[in-house]
């Protein structure tokens, strides 16, 4: 199998003729049918994914067969442990060679697979990911970043849950990841890249926040810096859509106030509901909102294409996953993840009196 | 005038013949005219509220001619200076005297008035509360708090932006301030007290998170404390309803995740209403969920019953941040909180090895 990994394409070329997908079979809530239906649902949707599944053959045999699938539907790598929900992840995948998390890892690592989709415990999945992969040059800790979308248009939101403490320089190292995914998901040279705040004025927040703006505003193209910084955004600024194409945010707070959307949006159509006037409309905004949409986040500061989906995924959703690590595989992700924070890197060392090199390891 | 703030009321009863509120003219993006109006709506709804306007007499004459009210509608008490947004609330607060803000707050503290309401800056009602009226007994810093409706059950959300740095310490003071609100608001005899974190195990969110749950678990009716702690939930459980009835987290995050449930719902209503299917039972979701519902946030700490309005509101919005204070008045909230915070001084002084009197200051 030929390594696409690090093959360099122009940024908004898409035209990888199979983009192979490692997937985790023993993750979520549903495992191991639904991310089986998934992987299956995923490769009958657009022909050049071919999704992995990465588990015990056995029960993988098992589930071809209660969902009625063939039983070479897609291909199966084999793998026989399993991270629980309730064991220390990173501890867990250190201790277990031949976990399904870390095997996925292994395939990217190795140039076998081109990204991995895992919908078990997000802690697990960033494990494997730094502990195989390695961490991009520049990066101290990994963000996972979701696409939010809304009437004006879509927003990237991070971290939403990878690194639950950050503070300015972490912020910052998102905001330029950040901004790396929402150029190539949004097809922008130059997205608005905002802080998520209390309050719009500069001076709002936390110390964490007021740091992370003066730093921010430092690396701004008005400054000749590599980010579009339009200052700080507000909860509301989330789903209003227009107002930032990618809100930076800590790992507590991302994943606080996302599940709070979510559950917001899943409140008003219960009420809807009760009381018997559910919009078609609704079904359209729930898949983007809900874990159909995109079908999770994607991990960004990691080495490799890394996207983790809902544990409550359904095969819809699974499916979703995929499709979403596969876009970023063919929207060349991690090329653009690696330019971005080179320049980091680059700044890091001309402030401490070095050469602007970029080769140094982080 | 007699001073009713000191009365206590056995919980539970409700018989004030007469609740004053003062309401500060010169706040809120639409005042002076949306405050008169909702001054003067607020009296018409409920006979036994006695809204005072404090502000300059020439303008609010002027705004009871624009709106076409009597010229002795609702009590006006006379006051000329503004805090302006763009000020530093406490050093503005401090610097004028006849400060609308502060002028309402010292007829609470005078006894002339049972609460005041502010639609202006957050940072200048809390300063003006906190400089006029103090602290109750061991509180450090106050809590915005509001009650958010759901299908399920209305939940207390502490703090939404009076105090954006809280540690374990200060979680805990909300907590304990939070539960007596949601005691007399949601009438339960003990509201399940949750800490608002990125998972439900006690193991999650940062380390002010794992302190003050630890914290907070010390504090449960199960090892005889006076809170009933539920543990951790997430951000959906805010409108899940029924999860939690007071779910507690720092300002910041209260602010961020307040304000993004506001915006989903309002994305959703204007997805519907673009897709030409906005159902009519949105209207009462959007009054209970938007800012025509409880009108504000009540601050929580001080020594008196202090209501902090949105700044957008409409009429309607500061009517019934009006009704929200004049319900906490009626329901004797000052009492509660008193009592609960007094627990907790006392506690603080029987592991400081002093007797557990309540009668030291903080």
């Amino acid at each position: 199998v030929p390594d696409l990994r690090h093959l360099r394409r122009p940024p908004g070329h898409r035209g990888l003729s199979q983009i192979r997908i490692a997937v985790d079979l023993l993750g979520g809530d549903h495992a191991p049918d639904a991310v089986v239906a998934g992987a299956v649902l995923a490769a009958q949707r657009d022909p050049r994914v071919v999704p992995a599944l990465v588990g015990p053959p056995e029960v993988i045999a098992a589930a071809f067969r209660r969902i009625g699938a063939a039983d070479d539907a897609v291909p199966v790598v084999p793998a026989t442990q399993v991270v629980e929900m309730d064991e220390d992840p990173a501890r867990a995948v250190r201790a277990k060679r031949d976990a399904t998390v870390r095997v996925a890892a292994r395939l990217v690592r190795d140039g076998a697979a081109d990204a991995f989709v895992s919908v078990g415990s997000t802690g697990a999945a960033m494990a494997a990911a730094v502990f195989t992969l390695g961490r991009l040059p520049g990066v101290t800790r990994p963000a996972l970043a979701v696409a939010v979308p809304a009437p004006g248009g879509t927003t990237v939101l991070l971290d939403v849950g990878a690194t639950t403490e950050a503070g300015p320089d972490l912020l910052v190292q998102f905001a330029l990841a950040g901004a790396a995914y929402g150029s190539v998901l949004l097809g922008l040279s130059e997205p608005r890249v905002a802080l998520l705040s209390n309050g719009s004025e500069p001076g709002k927040g936390d110390p964490v926040r007021q740091r992370a703006h003066a730093l921010l505003a430092g690396l701004d193209v008005a400054v000749g810096g590599p980010l579009r910084f339009i200052g700080n955004v507000e909860g509301g600024d989330l789903t209003a859509g227009g107002t930032a194409d990618v809100i930076v945010t800590d790992g507590f707070t991302g994943n606080v106030v996302l599940k709070a959307v979510e559950g917001a949006v899943t409140a008003v159509r219960r009420r809807l509901a009760e009381a018997g006037e559910l919009p078609a409309a609704f079904a359209a905004l729930t898949k983007d909102w809900g874990v159909e949409g995109q079908g999770g986040g994607v991990l960004l500061g990691v080495d490799g294409v890394v996207v983790v989906g809902h544990g409550s995924s359904s095969p819809a959703g699974v499916a979703a996953a995929i499709a979403t690590a596969a876009r970023a595989v063919d929207d060349g992700l991690l090329c653009r993840l690696r330019t971005a924070l080179a320049d980091l890197v680059s700044r890091r060392r001309v402030a401490a009196g070095l050469p602007p090199g970029v080769t140094v390891a982080p």
